[in-house]
């Protein structure tokens, strides 16, 4: 075995503080999909404290695809209640830099952007509630994650469509225990937005996700899988794009931000 | 009958518009605990824009007590999702205003106080819950609202302890159907607080409630009644006193704002 396949052999069995010094020291920079089972991770957004009302007003207006975690205050980069012993600088793998309506920089940490003036979001992820679903057995694949013509509800400077993540399930068995467990989980996402009709919310091909896919083929849908979508944290991102907030800074997609906390600790039920 | 009483026995049949349509000609200035059964009521809390984040933040980690149904635009004072048409400084039965940790008044309608700079926060009330609990045939007392030793989460400027509301069940069937109702509503403060050991949280004298009583004599506990406290929507009166935020508008304690949402509708699940 080589040194990269026992780091990821590792980071399923790694403490969420071993995953995020890994990170810290751009030892992973890739996806966290298997960092640390059953801890909750987290996207992140960083806006100027001057954006930071409109942003967690976003937030408010829109639990679905922001539904939020925590939220520092201005200047701090220690998330005190998910993480204290975490530097939300450089413990994800990589970042996004958005400046005015542009991608200007995916870097590995994001010491150089800081200031005394930026504020910190941490909010749900869908991969918080995959680990509910294996720990009831439901019988499901991971499609990707597609852009929508959902309309957000805006907030001052911060509008956009929400960005869907889709699931596909083979018994309406299956299909109604993933609502269960989902909906009790407000903190990642709550329940689907979207039951076996994707083209109702502008999907044109479900097997060509737009915004972002595993690597895994995906096979055609079986004739009796049921497709269900849920409002997925991306949608920051795409808003970010489409609002043209001078600057903001996001976690890289599939690249979050692994919590101290349990996923079983956030849910209200 | 006396057109007092008429009026009395007509707001539990009334919709939410007419009532408000009583409250905002100030031909009903009462507790609002009997107005418009199933639909939900908001407490109210107007900030300054300035102030508008640090409380919103402190909502945020503060959900029991303050659990955000909407916040309006600044300058706002239409509630776009709950009730388009009420206006939120006329169709409340009663308000306080606070002026640097002292309340310097208590109007009927605030209309000389509204200014463009001002955003309403619509915040859930524990009374949404008892429909609830009326629903599904559970056996209560309501005892009154009291404050705790729990310090909330502080956000900037805002900090103080939490008021809890507290009923007293005469089963522990009752007692688990109260906490699973009330888990499946976050917007009306989520389950309890405490069960069984109001000591525990700072409260002296369960039978004299602080903060906030029914006018009804309350008689002391039986020997198995269980005794539940619940995050109280008063809170922000007590942290507007504590943190002395320069000019803060509430609703008056029990004169809450009567939405179009039914209860139902707000709930997770």
């Amino acid at each position: 075995m080589n040194r990269k396949s026992a780091i990821e052999k590792n980071i399923a069995e790694m403490t969420p503080g071993e995953f995020r010094v890994l990170a810290r020291r751009n030892e992973w920079s890739a996806v966290t999909g298997d960092a640390c089972p059953g801890y909750a991770q987290a996207n992140l957004v960083i806006v100027p404290k001057a954006f930071a009302f409109e942003f967690l007003l976003f937030c408010n207006r829109n639990p679905g695809p922001c539904p939020v975690i925590e939220v520092t205050n201005p200047g701090e980069y220690r998330s005190r209640f998910t993480a204290p012993e975490a530097d939300l600088r450089t413990d994800l793998p990589r970042y996004r830099v958005f400046k005015s309506g542009r991608i200007i920089d995916e870097p590995f940490d994001i010491i150089n952007y800081w200031d005394e003036n930026l504020v910190a979001f941490l909010l749900g992820c869908s991969w918080n509630f995959d680990s509910g679903l294996r720990a009831a057995n439901v019988q499901y694949r991971y499609i990707g994650d597609h852009s929508t013509n959902i309309e957000c509800v805006s907030a001052g400077s911060f509008h956009g469509t929400m960005v869907v993540t889709t699931r596909a399930f083979k018994s309406s068995h299956d299909a109604v225990r993933a609502i269960q467990i989902t909906s009790r989980n407000p903190a990642a996402h709550g329940p689907p937005v979207n039951i076996g009709n994707p083209e109702d919310i502008g999907i044109k091909d479900i097997y060509h996700p737009d915004m972002f896919s595993s690597h895994e083929h995906i096979k055609s849908i079986g004739p009796n899988e049921i497709i269900m979508s849920w409002a997925c944290g991306i949608t920051p991102q795409t808003v970010a794009l489409t609002s043209k907030i001078p600057f903001l800074i996001s976690h890289y997609p599939g690249h979050m931000f692994v919590t101290d906390k349990l996923s079983e600790e956030l849910t209200v039920l």
